[in-house]
């Protein structure tokens, strides 16, 4: 037994990610530490489960003192099945990532590493989703690792109703010194798209999605503003979708005449 | 040419499900209507993209004088690729659905009904995700269509802001009538995991994911309440996921300091 804080660890970008292994260590230094993460990268895959086909789990050994499991599933399958399957207490907090790309505005809805952490937080647990502005696998994750480690533990000391987790982005350090950490909103943004069109060896058509980022919001308290001025955006994130604001909106429609 | 608005038509069960079929023939008496629909059902799939392998588009012929595509990808790529490889004006509406099965409360969130939905509002346009309380793929929609037909043309002809789409759950008619339309917040619910484990022919472990719908909420303004009650429950949703209420709560923990 122990009485240190039970943290569990998932990703997006697969279990042998630089990403996961730098926030697995640092996890390490402030609790007891489970890992349920995909065996493949899985990014872009959001809320997506698995219900027709069946998922598997195997215990791998790459982190000493560390229970770690790769799985089938997505990432939010990690989840579920660490719930039903393998954690013997509730933990303590869940952290997803470090995800090898920013998960800002908009990436939000997109996100395999915040689906996670969303999935985390349906459930209960404190739960923090940590991406890094830098897609390249070779990223450099050793500066942001004490901005992580102080986040995280922050989260642990401090009561976070149920219903919100946290979505973190950080700066590619090298871009500058990180300048400090913002509580911020997401940005209004979206994605223009641009696919790739191209012909097979066949003949027939096929496409590559692409597309361009566009930042709408001029504000400089949203995640795009902070990321782009060499601050850590941290933005309070939720899954109510409800738009209360516009439900009386809609009541003025009158649909039930 | 033509004046009459254009409707854009997805959902997640696939081009061939009776859902959509409903859905089709409700938006001809309405406009114009484009289809691009997942070739294979895709429940379940949230907000996932495809950006690890192409996608492809084939033109079919299933409905008279209704341009439709069947798409290898997620409903979100279906949205995607319609908006820049299809589509030759803005639609004045998407429509999702109807999807075989329930998308209210948390369900939202796993939803590829409901994620199709959310694309084509991130992109401006006014959308809906229609689903029915009914997961058989033999379901009857006779009765719900012209409840659907009623809400598209009052958000044909209403305004709804930017970020803002419409969630709207059908009970099944035959529990009884349908005693009319409410605007409902998302109930605070989920899915308690129940994964059920099984030996495969060579001795190794695998799992098929189930689950048990858990309404936590007691309210009687939310969807859940609604459909248990025999009405139909329309959700205004969003997709800023910002806690504009706890940006405070977080800031007060001094994480730049």
């Amino acid at each position: 037994m122990t009485n240190r804080p039970l943290i569990l660890v998932s990703n997006d970008d697969g279990i042998t990610s630089p990403g996961i292994t730098a926030l697995i260590e640092e996890m390490k230094t402030l609790g007891e530490v489970i890992v349920v993460a995909p065996d493949k990268p899985q990014s872009a895959m959001g809320h997506a489960i698995t219900i027709n086909e069946p998922i598997r789990l195997m215990k791998v050994d790459l982190h000493e003192g560390v229970e770690a499991w790769q799985c089938t599933g997505t990432p939010v399958d990690c989840v579920k099945i660490a719930i039903d399957k393998l954690l013997t207490r509730k933990p303590d907090l869940m952290v997803s990532g470090i995800n090898h790309g920013s998960n800002s505005s908009i990436n939000v809805i997109y996100s395999g590493t915040m689906s996670a952490a969303v999935e985390a937080a349906i459930d209960g647990m404190k739960s923090i989703g940590f991406s890094l502005s830098d897609y390249s696998w070779d990223a450099d994750f050793s500066p942001v690792r004490p901005i992580v480690r102080k986040i995280a533990k922050a989260t642990l000391e401090n009561d976070l109703p149920y219903g919100t987790l946290l979505n973190v982005n950080i700066p590619k350090p090298d871009d500058g010194n990180i300048k400090g950490i913002r509580v911020c909103r997401q940005a209004v943004a979206k994605w223009k798209e641009d696919f790739d069109q191209r012909t097979d060896p066949f003949g027939r058509t096929y496409y590559w999605m692409t597309g361009k980022f566009v930042n709408m919001d001029h504000g400089q308290d949203t995640d795009e503003w902070a990321l782009s001025n060499g601050y850590v955006s941290v933005v309070p994130t939720m899954f109510d979708l409800t738009d209360h604001q516009r439900m009386g909106t809609v009541n003025q429609w009158g649909l039930d005449e």
